[in-house]
């Protein structure tokens, strides 16, 4: 059928609009109304490097939605049905990342939700800045009542990117977590941290941010270009998520991790330079991971059912998708912008 | 006390004879006569690089003797008593760290056998590539009966340098460990490893080392230059000590580890790059460690009388140690010389 979707012809043009169309269904797909997107910092990767990219590009891959139609195979949804999707829509089912639940390691590299290659037909896969989407039931998750839809779309990649790492660190009653950097993946680390049991400190440059990260949780408080501050937090943590997206020195976190400590680098993803050194006193471990696989995800979706979390978003018309792209570019966000794309699809239904 | 002691006057110079002083005994010091003293990969990059070294420069800081005499407030040891010393010989004792039985992540920086500063009188510390050595009752070991001295010397260093992150991994049965590097390190991670349990692979470049991969003890051996081999390995590992003294590409050895494997870097001190990705896929994790502390110590000394583990050593005669540095130079070791220090008092004492 068709949608109408937010299209950059070019890399770093602006949004248009564009009629595109999404495949007729499959057995096991799921017709998904979009009624919310969150705004990534990977849309401004895709948008601005265009590495990788195939253009036109529809951004969008944190997104909520009503299930409109389902293919004759699908089981678990029924049209009305208020459902999340991530930013992986398919993967080859049979690896052993697959195997374990981690489809977002998928030895085959899962398909994402925009920019990727459909696994059955081999075209590349629009986003959802746009009025519809088609998905594998699979990788459609239903929403637990009681989540606001537009404050749940960055739980589907910001919110399970900072998950998967506290689930695999154990972090809970009494983990001394750092949070690196308050932005849309540090704000949800900080609530979800918190409400696991974790007693979170917050490392930012943002001075003006320190009344927001005690809101959300966290204890303590540290501007990271305070040295002495900085000194004094030498060895006395035990998790550290750094969710800060430009490059800049591991060292001074992966300092504030005490015996055996760890650092998750979730934010940046380009190289790195480190001293040996900084890993051994200490026996400090440096780990990465992005996204979730299928049962964190759902595990992540009831935690937040449980404990009343979701993001804090602002929460903008889809016709201002390019002012959200561009106040995230300068880092004007408190913080993750959700498009509103209720109606996008308007003039399409009047044709 | 005067001993007879092998030092480097300048960077790169040979070693020579010459006498030394040993500080008279302080209450809770031992002095050991050295018997067999191991020739480590930091002697050579101390006596090399002369980075941070102070000349003149005696090295060897992994060393089995039989005490001489003690201080008053020696209690756990006697006249006759074969002991063993590893790299470090004081530490402040209150930190973190050492509380933790971390002495050699000591947050004072511990003071290290040789090139080290004593923490009582300020002089550098010199090592044991000679007849006597003085040290703290506290930083000494009780060698345990049945182990081979001249094999036990590498264990003091090398030996605890892989046993901590065994440990710290929870390296035990069934745990797929791989071992890169089949050296000095390398071979005792092999040999304690598979006495953990553990399923060995190594990773070496030289394919004559096969055979000595698998009588210690690896069910496996990958030649590192066979892409084939290479490309097999991936995702079949939990655990990785790289132990490779020279600057090299971690990315093949992280990719041959399973999800949340680790990899710990051991040989190789300097910086290093990666890209952020080669941790990401599969939630890996890196880290470092280096030597040992006293709980780890004591229980690798114990888990190798128990398990008969020595060092597969070369003994050369003391007048023989820049020999056995050019070959260690060289890779020409199978796997780790140790030096006979027997008699280099002699000529002292015939005065």
């Amino acid at each position: 059928m068709e949608t109408i979707a937010l299209q950059a012809i070019t890399p770093g043009g602006p949004l248009q609009t564009a009629v595109i169309r999404r495949r007729p269904l499959r057995d096991d797909d799921v017709d998904i109304r979009i009624t919310f997107c969150g705004v990534c910092h990977s849309d401004l990767h895709a948008l601005h490097a265009g590495a990788g990219g195939t253009y036109p590009l529809v951004p969008g891959h944190e997104f909520i939605g009503e299930v409109a139609a389902v293919g004759p195979a699908v089981t678990r949804f029924a049209p009305g049905d208020t459902v999340a999707v991530g930013n992986i829509v398919d993967s080859c089912g049979a690896c052993r990342m697959c195997r374990a639940g981690q489809e977002n390691f998928c030895e085959e590299f899962p398909t994402l939700t925009y920019g990727g290659q459909d696994r059955v037909d081999g075209t590349t896969t629009a986003g959802a800045y746009a009025g519809r989407y088609v998905a594998r039931e699979n990788f459609v998750y239903a929403l637990p009542d009681g989540l606001d839809p537009a404050g749940a779309a960055p739980l589907m990649c910001a919110g399970v990117t900072v998950w998967e790492p506290l689930r695999a660190a154990g972090v809970g009653p009494g983990t001394r977590l750092g949070v690196v950097g308050l932005g849309g993946l540090g704000h949800l680390a900080v609530r979800l941290g918190r409400a696991l049991g974790a007693e979170v400190t917050v490392f930012t440059t943002t001075p003006a941010k320190a009344a927001d990260a005690r809101a959300l949780g966290a204890g303590k408080v540290i501007v990271s270009t305070d040295a002495r501050a900085m000194q004094e937090s030498r060895g006395t943590l035990d998790v550290v998520l750094d969710t800060v997206a430009v490059e800049h020195d591991l060292a001074p976190y992966l300092r504030a991790l005490d015996l055996d400590g760890i650092l998750y680098s979730l934010g940046y993803l380009g190289s790195f330079t480190l001293a040996t050194t900084d890993l051994l006193i200490g026996r400090k471990r440096l780990a990465s991971a992005g996204s979730g696989g299928h049962r964190r995800t759902r595990e992540l979706l009831d935690f937040c059912a449980r404990h009343g979390i979701v993001a804090d978003v602002e929460t903008l018309p889809w016709k201002e998708a390019d002012l959200a792209l561009e106040r995230l570019a300068r880092n004007d966000v408190r913080y993750r912008f959700v498009l509103d794309l209720r109606g996008i699809d308007e003039g399409l239904e009047r044709k």
